[in-house]
């Protein structure tokens, strides 16, 4: 029997604080220290995740100094340097951040954070002390052009992408007002979407040349969990060259297939896998790429960076039922 | 060509406002005099009614001290006896409040409030000089047992009924949080809900001895507009008797019909319309109805008394087409 | 009183048949002389259309021989063309055809159809017998590009969009089914939809030497009514010079507005408007375009064809009351 | 380390098929010996459940006569019987039958059939042969109501209950076509549910005088997922009672719980719980209880009996992370 490890939450009461606690309950090789929460101290944490009635009695802690092994940050953008920075946290202590301050390289208070996409630079990601976990559209985005740029044939690219609405988190917004949301479908950021950085970082990172655009349209969906991706840009590549490449590429990642057949959501919806579809029509190369925003777009792929720092097994915690229907 | 009446709405940027706003925009005889609404003063409605962009350019106002001939009230519960108290109306204006403030007969400033659901008091409404419209589950609920009541066939009633989220308003909510509402089902106000007071006001004055329960389990469902009810009661009718009853008692009621086949939510959805459908099995007798939350629920039937109370045709700005799919 | 025009319907059951019928129920200058169906002939229509209930006794008919003044074809497609082959019509009846028959320029027994999109050629429709009505997809791209076409500014694009489940009619099929497609996302046909033949030929007709690609990713979505697409192109155009380019061409037209806010799907919804929101980021102009798929990408602009057509308002009949929430 | 036991599932290809396949794949004890499919006989199991891309190769079986430890029935109702009765399966071979067929006591071929509710009757299950795994609603029914009829306090009761669309199976039909499903709400089989059979013949076990109905009002609701039921019964017990006898009743149960809290229906979806809810109004008792249809209410409850029946732990391969949101 493995040695368990002790794991830290903190800002364990929004969307992917919940997440993570529900992989990490299941996890055979983790215990909870702790699930700390600023606005729900001293409270149950089935009274943010209701779902876990009869499963836990943990409540929300207001500290987190107990020393962990690994620590998940699931906090609001910028919150998370400030916490790096004005705590002292152990050197033992592996930290997993979800938000995106860390994730164009920067360092705060001596720790380096490696950005965690596994199938960009697995082994980077298994000596790394601190992790950037990436962003929910980067992460999708990217599974559909890594092959590309690693053989050096990415070119202007056009790209639209869906989101579910537990992307916007669990702050109530007139975007995820549910009489304005349902049955609705709404742009936004257009072509400034704030993860852009962290994929033309990976994508320059992989093919130093490219210079051109990744053109990312962002649409809300009305729908709860998911990303649906759809690329376009000239290759060169027959469809059968394209396959090849993306297959033998991914052959080794557990989490990212090339399906033959088209794709959809729900076939990833409460996984942790990427599915991708690729098609060939006249000179333009198609990608279909689809993820769980909460999962492979955050925690679950969060717990794939800790089994990997960890020496577990990849997929350790992360063999999921998914919904299918 | 029948002179226009000139209408006010007070609390216009709520779901409610925003309805009546859309009915009364194509009404042949309504000049809009104005739309206030304090949030929003200044503000084009458009602003908090998107889907007007091109048909109006109408701005929130802030007072409401032009003379109309009928002003809607739209506001949050107290709010509108608040109103009528501090403020002085002309005693030609007709008053409609489709809040539930007057709804059990109070008067206010000497302005007395007749209940207005036409198919329960058509004669008085005409006359009337003051509205209470009616709640929305009040008024699927209550259209579904008037005829056995003026019968003096009413026994204990069971009643369930399921509510679009338009029905909580637009306040943002954890209960309207689009990524907790989508999919989800869940039961409030069990047999307390606050249309009891009105619907049993109702039944007692056709049925005078009746004194048993209304049990009525509330739900929330996961559409934004609609409300489905079923109601089971003893009764010594045959379905054939039931049938009669019922469709005589709504021979002249242009929007409320009794359906030889089973009915589903959306026949009704974006209608001022109330669909009933009657089931007999052992001597259980089953009234199963539907209505649209936002019109015959809501704003749809303040312009139905305002018809009527102005001497026009009752069904005049009303014939709305169906979302049907 | 303008004098009623008799108007037909042939494959009433439908989607694209029921919406027609809702709207010719609310026309005032229209009697509906028939509503013929194949599989439903001797029903009622609420029989298919349930939401009718209580509005109409009408039955379908099997033939459709009786002269008119208008009729309509909702049929599958290839049936149009032959139904017209087969058939002796009146040369006084004008006939609209909605499906993708005669789009492209096709004549059958020596009626020409012209293409039915009044925001490219309205004058040519008020002069014609016969209607081509366009698709939805086609309609809705169509209108976020017909400025720059007319200004010869079109260069290649790359459009996404998304469809709601009526686009894909009433026949049972895997993909409508609900367990599958709520909360799903998917593609099909991608770059190779049927609609881009008739989006091209209007393209070139208004661009002469137009040579380049629309790339047209279409995507299934998890509602029933609504398209919303979003087109990319590079523009030397700043914000300001496009938005008066398309501003002032969609002055003279009553469904087709230029929104200086963000837009969202159900700002359309059952109504028979097109919404267009501009943004320019760099060198790329954006273009967002959204309609319901069955009013102004079918049934309602063939009411307006119609309309013009017949010499009545051009908004007559159209003036819907939008959904809203 | 436990030996595995080998496993079959007869229909395959369906929902509760594709539910229970799901499950064994992340079972620690189990092999799958086969999956067998009529209608889709030699092909992928991910044509039908294509979520499973990059999980299986296996492919569906045309015959299932290799022997077994736990053989699983998804069938259609009408077809277990059937098959029970023209085969003839080893001795050692235990069946699960997720159908109705036998749930009321009936044998075939020697074999009897114990009704496989863990919380009603875990013993007899626990040496049982074969099982008749009960119906979703009938599971969500008895559980609000078992510790009442084991303290003989049942009375006449009135039950709502909405289920999920996946309820109504894989076949296309008109109440699942998605464009008449998203956003209706529909009444069927009123008073006249088949699952009233087993629920009365558990009452009745329990209480054995109780002759009194169970008046159950099933809706077709718009999701995929869940069953939530709210009944109502007179009662003499107080709130802390009531609460107390279900709390007791369960304690040792480990799906089923009772919620100080309200429930709210995605508390477990994509879990193998059972979430109770009491409230006490007047003379009214009232019990909200909810699962997931698929889960608890099928496949998960036939993986519970297969886990109790073969001396597992009774949660192995049952430890779900639910959606949450």
């Amino acid at each position: 029997m493995t040695k368990k490890i002790n794991v830290g939450i903190i800002g364990g009461a929004g969307y992917t604080g919940g997440e993570t606690l529900r992989l990490l309950f299941n996890h055979p090789h983790v215990e909870i220290a702790f699930v700390q929460s600023r606005s729900q101290a001293g409270k149950p944490v089935t009274s943010t995740h209701a779902d876990l009635v009869g499963e836990t009695d943990l409540t929300y802690s207001t500290d987190f100094n107990k020393p962990v092994d690994v620590l998940f940050l699931c906090l609001s953008h910028g919150e998370s340097k400030k916490l790096v920075a004005e705590n002292k946290f152990s050197d033992n202590t592996r930290i997993i951040d979800l938000g995106n301050d860390f994730r164009l390289g920067d360092s705060v208070a001596g720790r380096e954070f490696i950005y965690g996409l596994p199938e960009f630079q697995r082994n980077k990601i298994k000596t790394a002390k601190n992790i950037a976990n990436p962003g929910c559209f980067a992460t999708t985005i990217q599974l559909g052009l890594l092959p590309l740029a690693e053989a050096g044939l990415l070119k202007e690219v056009h790209t639209t992408g869906i989101t579910g609405s537990t992307g916007a988190g669990q702050k109530l917004q007139e975007t995820t007002h549910f009489s304005w949301r349902a049955n609705n479908i709404s742009a936004y950021k257009t072509l400034t979407h704030q993860h852009l950085g962290e994929i033309n970082q990976t994508l320059k990172s992989l093919q130093p040349g490219f210079s051109e655009d990744v053109n990312f349209i962002p649409w809300r969906g009305d729908f709860t969990r998911g990303i649906f991706v759809t690329s376009v840009l000239e290759s060169k590549l027959s469809l059968e060259e394209a396959n090849k490449l993306f297959k033998e590429f991914y052959a080794s990642h557990p989490f990212t297939h090339v399906s033959n057949e088209m794709i959809d959501l729900k076939q990833v919806v409460n996984t942790n896998k990427c599915l991708l579809h690729l098609e060939k029509v006249g000179k333009k190369l198609v990608i279909h790429s689809i993820t769980d925003n909460l999962l492979k777009g955050a925690s679950g792929q969060a717990i794939q960076n800790m089994d990997l720092m960890c020496g577990f097994e990849e997929t350790e915690g992360l063999k999921l039922k998914g919904s299918g229907c």
